[in-house]
């Protein structure tokens, strides 16, 4: 639980009592790499914190070919949040690309730590405030960028992930061939 | 500002004082057709709420090519976030397509109230999240949809302005041709 009042701490500063009512919230889950944390058709009813380990999401269209949205490493949040905020079925896989561990809250642990306390439902706007924005650079990039921007924009994105995706994964990512990402790296 | 204080209280409830409170933040401005909200190259210190007028943001590639990122009608709150959020210089254009009136508030002014008001906070963390939910709709929708789907999808996200946008934009928002989007319109 110290990196989740570190994580927390980043963005507000927290009593001893405050934390100790906060961590009440979340509980620890291990993932083996291989393993789905979401897969479509669940009740996605949690939100995890990466405390360790890489995850991909994506989704699967009807003819079942798979389209990543996007990779989350430590210190991100994630969650089919269409779902997740909605309360309905998910509609995406995540799944763990690295033995990880993840603490897990549900949107009603969400609204009453933002209920009870105004930091956390401040702390909670600051982590959205920086995912939307990133969610829209995400879509400019899709509707215009090169492949050399969209590779620095993951490059930013991404710094300490880059070494720890398969190629594969990453040339997907970015809707180029693999031997388009090796001219890429080689530059 | 009654169509502020109703747009609230979607939300929240609200006392007299505290909206009195509340819309010092705000100012009204009118805006012609074929203005423009934003520009690239901006400071972009202002966020908007459309009180009535369509709106349309898009990100000019260094082609020259215009990619339409979102549209946005009465009770959408709209800003180049990226630069918004980060106090930087914007890099979208929001273009008016009908004439309009918006309330313009600042990030300051955001921020400022949030402090103020837990429940301004717990305002705009909902915004967000339905924004960020409806941007991670449009990147499933880019990556991976059907002209079909993406047609539906249009519908249910602007009901209200289907008939308002030229079918023009419309195409190129959904990434198809003209004679695509009529076969979709006669369905």
């Amino acid at each position: 639980m110290d990196k989740l009042r570190k994580h927390i701490e980043e963005i507000i500063s927290l009593s001893d009592e405050e934390f100790d009512h906060i961590k009440t919230f979340f509980t620890l889950k291990r993932v083996r790499k291989h393993q789905f944390l979401v897969q479509e058709g669940d009740v996605a009813n949690h939100e995890y914190l990466i405390l360790t380990g890489v995850f991909r999401m994506f989704y699967l269209d009807k003819e079942g070919k798979d389209h990543i949205i996007q990779f989350a490493g430590e210190n991100w949040w994630m969650a089919d949040y269409q779902a997740y905020f909605n309360r309905s079925i998910a509609t995406l896989y995540i799944l763990c690309m690295e033995d990880a561990e993840v603490l897990c809250t549900t949107l009603d642990g969400r609204e009453k730590l933002s209920v009870d306390l105004h930091k956390m439902e401040h702390f909670f706007r600051v982590k959205l405030t920086k995912g939307y924005v990133a969610l829209q650079q995400r879509i400019i990039s899709l509707l215009s960028a090169t492949p050399q921007d969209r590779y620095e924009e993951f490059g930013r994105l991404y710094p300490h992930l880059m070494q720890r995706i398969p190629k594969k994964y990453i040339a997907e990512y970015l809707g180029v061939s693999r031997e388009t990402l090796s001219r890429l790296y080689s530059r």
